[in-house]
């Protein structure tokens, strides 16, 4: 994060910036962090890195709008990722009518998003599916045409994905509902997996959110997840506009609430699981995997398909984990009075280091949410799940 | 933190504000957090919220002072808190001389100070040892003067007791090396347990600074240390100005540091340790304790034996642990261009929860660095090393 956040970018040309709830376009159950406008055909995303204090929509218009809005975060989070990557191979595909080498334009533009960022997995895997459906196609119209239902597709199937955790998801909460025999269900997540992540419902929100719209007696303890503080700034926003019970804690104490009874359940997301099992997600997950084990708490992660990794067997040693910006470290950005500033912790002269996510071995998770249903963590009962895919 | 930090305080008199290297009145290598200006007869300390950024000097003049400098956190470490404790009863026997019922009042003013904060056990400590040593004296005076020996004794086998630590700590960083056989050293620590917290060299710092001048190519992990960012805004001030390298990170990243062999040791301090030895220590200490189990890594607590709790046998369940301001952990403070300043991170109607610690079990502790020597998470080792004082 730079000392001087960007209020508006000359590429992008924001589009609108509305405050307070009441002239928010985004209607309240139906959000989405990205979406097409098809009477203007612009995509359009909420810029995330100013939330919650202020909420700023801007316009994708080229390939490095989008390669500038993954690396920079104005989206983040796997599945929104993966749907943004989709949306800028169209937009790369539109451009490319004006070029003198269509082909050969979008087969940069597809390398250049593919390396936006190293960690989540539907990064690939979704620019590789537009390529795959518009790659034979002879002319660039088609192309155009295609890249966007494509990347309508994968928005809609994504959210229809995230639906579903929910609803098996939702099983378990009632299961420990029921088994607790009476009182508040506590469940602790890790960074921002809800629809801000996920074009809608979210992956671990989502059986939270069904949970809620189901009465159960619900509330959660929210990571602040440093450095970037995606818990404190999206999770807990999503959460208190939907009006779920929570509470922002920082990322030190999850393990002391373990301890005291104070957390049923974990739920977090991943940028990337192989398909044995390991669970790439934001830094400090394993820390919270850990702490559960060691208090008999069941840890679980809420992933579609498209976050599998199909070829790795050994997370550890085999996923790229994203190094960033150590700035992103010293420098927290938050609300004085009317202004978002940025403000320097350690001293000026102190380095810093900024991992971005670490791997949670598949030894520490008690089992998957899938839009399919509910998996242990081994490769065996993966691959049941998904036989077509493996 | 409040959201506008009080820049001076009325009844706390500034007394100088020192900013930049060139005119701090205090000497590079023999710092101090709080000291007894015999000249003036003032007991004056760091004012340790405003640090790196601006180094504030404020004077205690009255018990009121003391208990807000100790539960404000203008001072904190359990050695430190205990000091100025030390130093807050010999303040309430000057006083005492201008009241109607000196005995009383100094009686009131003892149960004040140790109700100022309730985790730190050298807090009772200081404060009986002051008053055994006054209660029975008949004149005013001597009180006076006894206690002023007293809490200038305390402060002075605080600081040796931390140099006999860092020699013993030295043994095993020398020890790591040599099974290392060459290559960087590198220890992670949590919070601040350096001089600042503890009169002279620290606990979990001494043996960093002991290492550091035997030549030792030595690195430290800094973890920030959220909420109150000890670790970032203290530890990494106290090593750089010593000169020592160290790179500031999340609370979140130490896991992953591990599990990648980037971490040789771990030394923490505590603000109080169960003779069975579990370990109350800042927030998320639990939490790297557990990592460095699961990755087979060393996990020492530096502490003297002031800090050892004789009556308690389970910390997890004995220990009070303290909630404070959920406005620590909703704010950050840090430096904006020439201006300290306060920033809101969560939405503004997210509630927050402030646990001030944790306790780590006995079995992920791999042993204790005392004043004596080195010796196991065990009430054997432990009463073994300290027979008198059990």
């Amino acid at each position: 994060m730079k000392a001087t956040p960007e209020k508006a970018l000359p590429f992008f040309r924001a589009h609108s910036n509305h405050r307070g709830k009441d002239d928010m376009q985004i209607d309240e159950r139906t959000n989405r962090p990205i979406w097409f406008d098809s009477q203007q055909a612009l995509v359009q995303i909420i810029d995330q890195r100013l939330l919650p204090h202020e909420l700023v929509i801007v316009t994708l218009y080229t390939v490095a709008d989008t390669v500038k809005a993954i690396k920079d975060m104005y989206v983040r989070g796997a599945p929104l990722i993966g749907v943004t990557a989709a949306y800028g191979v169209y937009l790369a595909a539109r451009r490319s009518r004006t070029v003198a080498d269509p082909s050969g334009y979008l087969a940069e533009a597809c390398r250049r998003i593919k390396g936006a960022r190293p960690t989540a997995v539907n990064l690939h895997w979704a620019v590789d599916r537009v390529w795959a459906a518009i790659k034979d196609l002879d002319s660039t119209s088609a192309k155009v045409a295609t890249a966007l239902i494509c990347a309508n597709a994968i928005a809609a199937e994504e959210a229809e994905n995230c639906r579903c955790i929910g609803l098996h998801g939702l099983q378990l909460i009632e299961a420990l509902r029921d088994r607790k025999g009476g009182g508040t269900i506590n469940v602790l997540t890790h960074c921002n997996a809800g629809w801000l992540a996920c074009v809608a419902y979210g992956t671990a929100t989502a059986p939270l959110y069904a949970a809620f719209d189901k009465g159960i007696d619900l509330h959660v303890w929210v990571d602040e997840t440093r450095p970037l503080n995606q818990g404190a700034r999206l999770t807990a926003w999503e959460l208190g506009r939907y009006g779920v019970a929570h509470t922002v804690i920082t990322d030190n104490a999850g393990g002391h609430l373990m301890q005291h009874g104070l957390v049923d359940m974990v739920i977090v997301g991943t940028d990337r699981t192989t398909y044995t099992g390991d669970v790439a997600n934001k830094i400090g997950t394993y820390l919270k995997a850990l702490a559960a084990q060691d208090n008999g708490i069941p840890f679980y992660v809420a992933l579609p398909s498209s976050t599998f990794d199909w070829q790795m067997t050994d997370g550890l040693k085999e996923i790229p984990i994203e190094e960033r910006d150590p700035d992103e470290v010293r420098f927290v950005q938050g609300r004085d009075g009317e202004e978002t500033r940025t403000v320097l912790v350690p001293p000026v002269t102190s380095p810093a280091a900024n991992y971005a996510f670490d791997v949670t071995p598949a030894r520490l998770v008690t089992g998957f949410i899938t839009e399919r249903g509910i998996c242990a963590a081994t490769a065996d009962a993966i691959r049941g799940m998904f036989p077509e895919l493996t």
